[in-house]
């Protein structure tokens, strides 16, 4: 699935209304706050009892403005339903915002991708703000906010670097900041407010675990004890840093396995805070949380973390180490004084996690193989089901979730399944709606970025198909992506090289004759987490790449208003043998699902392109084919045969060769006949 | 030139002392502190009394360490003669290092490629520290400066980057930094240390100008006055700013020509800081010195900066925007409050210059033109005279210098040319002396990395050759090398791109069979500016490319002990017309000089770059070919059509392909007549 990272041009696309004209008429959709009374769609919310009772608690704050950010404590990419402040506050439920309400004005940023969305669903108290930049929410805080005011925010819902962002924004305009723990939306979000999931949480089989919780705990107390900055203690804020940790998951973000929690990990003890009601007593046991010693887990409650962290810092000799990325500016503001905070990007847990072991190696490749299977039954069932007119971007969605759901370990979807045909496939992170839902047909190219939940791996997929005749640029389009793709996925490099450094490799095709995207080029996949895992990918924050890392690798193309390109797949980092050096990789591509043939124009491809491309079917075939045939899917099987016939060189010098050589052999044969 | 960024495997290349074996003897030229008395060699320095006195300055100033860096007061790349504090302080002439003193010890930092020149340098008084960072230097300084010492430093010699890293570093160890303007070195450092150069500045001819100063002024100031920050001056530090608004240049730094001077360029005055006395009367009347207008510039002597920049601070409603990389810590200092402050990474005058203007290319072309002249005399000679037996290094680079001291407006070279063969050409930056010159011979690679400075423009180029027979792996090794100097040189890509986010295509091709390089890929290159024109380039922190831009492009492969390869031409970015898109790029090489075709393994290349070196070749020989016929040089005309002539794709399939087509049509007429 793609990460958000879209440039101006693909802003601008999604930003046109046009181009959702095929999927419904908006003129009726939108809000309109300068007709007189306003003009709002029936799915605008109305906010204004709820902008009410907020603004009687600022005033009891004696704050000016009160900013409410979209993220939750553990500055999660998704967040739960109870979580989503912003969305209540606003009206507005798209992923990515920003809040923040005076007295007298409602304003909400956010980017170009969820305009449309926001004028859909706010009504006339809110104004639309669209440079996300924190020095514009700062600007306007200034133009807002009187002289000496105070600017409210929740300082769990801050990074550390949100925070210093404002600061320093904020800094020569005489207005300050106020770090308000209590956040002020849940004293108004009270009735309706979703509470915490109920469910237990749940331990991993043993049979996808190499590394015991105890072992792991042991490995990174020892990268503690190995840090020359002698930390006593490790603050783990990121959900998957607990989860990872002890081997547990649960249930409380939509297609996440997290469950709320913090890890305090000192060198001899171990307090998770998390709902303690919700572990089960053989959880307990499992964890060890009767005890106090260096192998026990002592549990706390979730919501006394700041207390437990305080009680700590306040001991002399102690060094907490935080992972300034996903900690939040609570936690962070606690730890004083300075010579008792260590900091590095991301937490040991995060950087230690991002090498897979062999054993989530061997179960990760595993789930892509039975993962591919459900990917080919949409794939085939969609060839004979499109022509027949009766299907569309939903049922499509729906097919291939209860694909997945029938393979072994599935959890359910990793995200919400992007199915976008023609032009709806050219909006950044469209998802059907019954709105938006658009009709299956041969006359248009449809784009399907999906994935699965397993117990033993997380996947994600996207493969772009035509059913009737494409047109030369959109096999063009289409095969210089797919090059892009191969280049990434066979290019070998020095260990340690950061995926930054190589993505334009993705792009490099498409940019031969200007075309381009305006997202990230790939993200970390792991075993049973969120989908995008980092900071493994291709992004300038992201560490370097080593052995045993996952990652998607996911160029497109968008033609706005016509149709979207996006080929991923996922992939691990191998072993490179060179003729000289010691210490290079490459990556192995381990999602098992052929390309569309009808959109390859081998005449684009290279030699050296359309080796690796047979090399890689060859090895689906070897992969994918016994798992079909155990699984009784005979016709899919046959299906996999035909759609990874190999290429043979086409366009390229050396396939003029071999039919020129063939011709020798003709001649030749024909003069010693005639001889 | 290449770009100091030499990583880990270099370093420990050039650490290995075994590696200069082949220069010269190594074994009495070292220092042995640890002899009883200690061994010295000949080419050490006495510093014990500059060391006394030093301390003695120390003691009254109330400090426990003084901190002494290589730089200038302009944080320059290259410093002149007088600035060289750290080698007048040590011994060690090395370009980059610090050196830290305390009552008791007196240690220098410096990087792997000066080790052994550290220790030929210096006497037993210093240590010498091979960890450079500043995280390393402050470990030592918290190691031997007391609880509650002070360390003391020229903030005109500290970057401001450089002192929030100390700061940073001492910050929890109840050790303190004390700025110190008046330099302590210098109150040492009497009587040998070389004056301010007593030359003449100069203007630039009207025939090399585009924009006279005073136009560069007033595009300058429209910056400042669109910028939403509302600057009221700029404040240049580095001295090519100075050099380029003013079209004026100096001789204070070898192979650099600059002059000591920062401008503080309000909305309406111009106050230039530098020796005026240096200013004949025709300057002053070119600059308009003798009015106080918005285009008359203000003569200051140049040790008044930090009083001019106070009393401008001073006066209400002013904000100073600087570029922070090159504005040292001490005029940085001064500009209090915060609100009197903006800053950008790079002054708009270092962007703006990063651009060429139209004339500003075609000089700069053309002066690539003249040098290439130069550059093929040197190779065509040394083809004849190698073999004889006479030259070496020294021979070599002398001889460059000459033949480029006779193409107009040469102003010398731009840097110590680079010299080298054999295992000397596998070490970083070296330089051939008296005591390492190595005699040229058929059975080695050698390589020469020159340039030159001209009036019009500043030229960089490096060639490896062999006047015998390569082996397999260095014909590999080179064609590898100039692989990825194509690979840059033909890639296209969306204007803005960064040069980081391509480099990587410089050394794919090496990649492949698991061999790198440890230096950068690339630097800005200009109109008689220093060599490095920074901050164009392929670096992390260099910015994105845009038409106009001229950069170096030098991949290389260096093999220990044994030989080391660059090929480094210059190329200007120039807009690419592709299929579908607008505003794509490309480079245009300008450096006019054919490879060695020895070296050159066309079974290596693509198809797509035999044809792009072809058609560079018909560049050259249009371009070069009348130029060497203007200046009567028929043979090296000769000469440049034998390396000129095109290659056939000769290992690429397609080759393999015209040659069967060959056998084809032979065959089908053999037919014919049988037949």
């Amino acid at each position: 699935m793609l990460a958000y990272r879209w440039m101006t041009a693909v802003l601008l696309v999604a930003a046109t209304p046009g181009n959702i004209r095929g999927a419904a008429s908006f003129q009726a959709t939108e809000r309109n706050c300068s007709l007189s009374p306003p003009y709002l769609p029936s799915t605008a919310v109305n906010t204004s009892l709820r902008l009410q009772e907020l603004r009687e608690h600022m005033l009891s704050s004696n704050i000016s403005a009160y900013i409410i950010p979209a993220t939750d404590a553990h500055l999660s990419e998704y967040i739960a339903p109870r979580d989503a402040r912003m969305a209540f506050m606003t009206g507005f439920t798209g992923s990515a915002g920003t809040a923040v309400v005076t007295p007298i004005k409602a304003a909400l940023w956010t980017d170009s991708r969820y305009w449309v969305q926001a004028q859909r669903q706010m009504d006339c108290n809110w104004e639309l703000q669209k440079d996300v930049s924190i020095r514009s929410i700062s600007e306007w805080l200034i133009s807002e906010v009187p002289h000496g005011g105070q600017i409210g925010f929740d300082p769990f819902l801050f990074s550390i670097k949100t925070q210093e962002e404002y600061s320093m924004s904020l800094e020569l305009s005489n207005r300050s900041l106020k770090s308000m723990p209590g956040n002020l939306v849940d004293q108004v979000w009270k009735e309706e407010r979703p509470s915490i999931p109920p469910d237990s949480l749940i331990r991993l089989p043993d049979r996808v675990i190499q590394r015991p919780w105890q072992m792991k705990v042991e490995q990174i107390r020892s990268q503690m004890k190995e840090n020359p900055y002698e930390p006593t203690a490790l603050l783990l804020s990121a959900l998957d840093e607990t989860a990872w940790l002890l081997n547990m998951r649960g249930n409380d973000i939509p297609y996440n396995p997290f469950f709320y929690s913090y890890t305090l990990l000192t060198l001899d003890e171990i307090w998770l805070f998390v709902h303690t009601h919700r572990l089960t007593e053989e959880l307990r046991v499992y964890l060890n949380a009767s005890c106090s010693g260096s192998l026990c887990v002592q549990l706390r409650s979730y919501d006394s973390v700041l207390d437990g962290l305080k009680k700590y810092v306040s001991q002399p000799g102690v060094k907490v180490w935080i992972g300034t990325e996903y900690t939040n500016y609570a936690l962070y503001e606690v730890i004083k004084p300075e010579d008792k905070l260590m900091s590095s990007s991301y937490s040991p847990v995060l950087t230690t996690k991002a090498v897979k072991d062999d054993t989530e190696q061997r179960i990760l490749r595993d789930a892509h193989v039975r993962d591919a299977v459900a990917v080919i039954q949409l794939l085939m069932w969609l060839e004979k089901a499109v022509p027949a007119g009766n299907e569309t971007e939903l049922s499509a969605s729906h097919y291939v979730n209860h694909c997945r759901s029938k393979q072994k370990d599935n959890m359910g979807p990793s995200f919400e399944t992007i199915s976008a045909s023609g032009p709806n496939a050219a909006l950044a992170h469209y998802s059907p709606t019954e709105e938006t839902n658009r009709k299956l047909t041969v006359d248009e190219m449809y784009l399907v970025d999906s994935g699965g939940q397993y117990l033993d791996g997380t996947t994600d997929i996207t493969r772009t198909v035509h059913w009737g005749t494409p047109t030369a640029m959109q096999k063009e389009a289409f095969t210089r992506v797919l090059v892009g793709n191969i280049e990434i996925s066979r290019t070998i490099f020095p260990s340690g090289t950061r995926g930054v450094n190589m993505e334009m490799l993705g792009r490099r095709a498409l940019w031969e004759v200007g075309l381009n995207y305006g997202h990230g080029t790939g993200h970390g996949v792991g075993n049973y987490f969120g989908v995008h895992e980092w900071p493994v990918g291709f992004q300038g924050n992201n560490i370097p790449f080593r052995e045993g890392m996952f990652t998607s690798i996911e160029p497109g193309y968008y033609k706005e208003n016509n149709f979207g390109i996006r080929i991923e797949d996922v992939a691990v980092v191998v072993p490179a043998h060179t003729k000289y050096g010691h210490n290079y990789l490459t990556f192995d591509t381990v999602s098992l699902v052929p390309y569309d043939r009808k959109l390859i124009d081998t005449s684009l491809l290279s030699s050296v392109q359309v080796q690796w491309l047979n090399k890689h079917y060859e090895t689906i075939r070897r992969l994918l084919g016994p798992e079909l045939d155990r699984q009784g899917l005979h016709e899919e099987s046959q299906w996999l045969l035909r759609h990874t016939e190999p290429f043979s060189e086409y366009g390229s010098s050396s396939s003029v060769c071999s039919s020129s050589l063939t011709l020798v052999t003709l001649a030749v044969a024909v003069i010693f006949n005639v001889v």
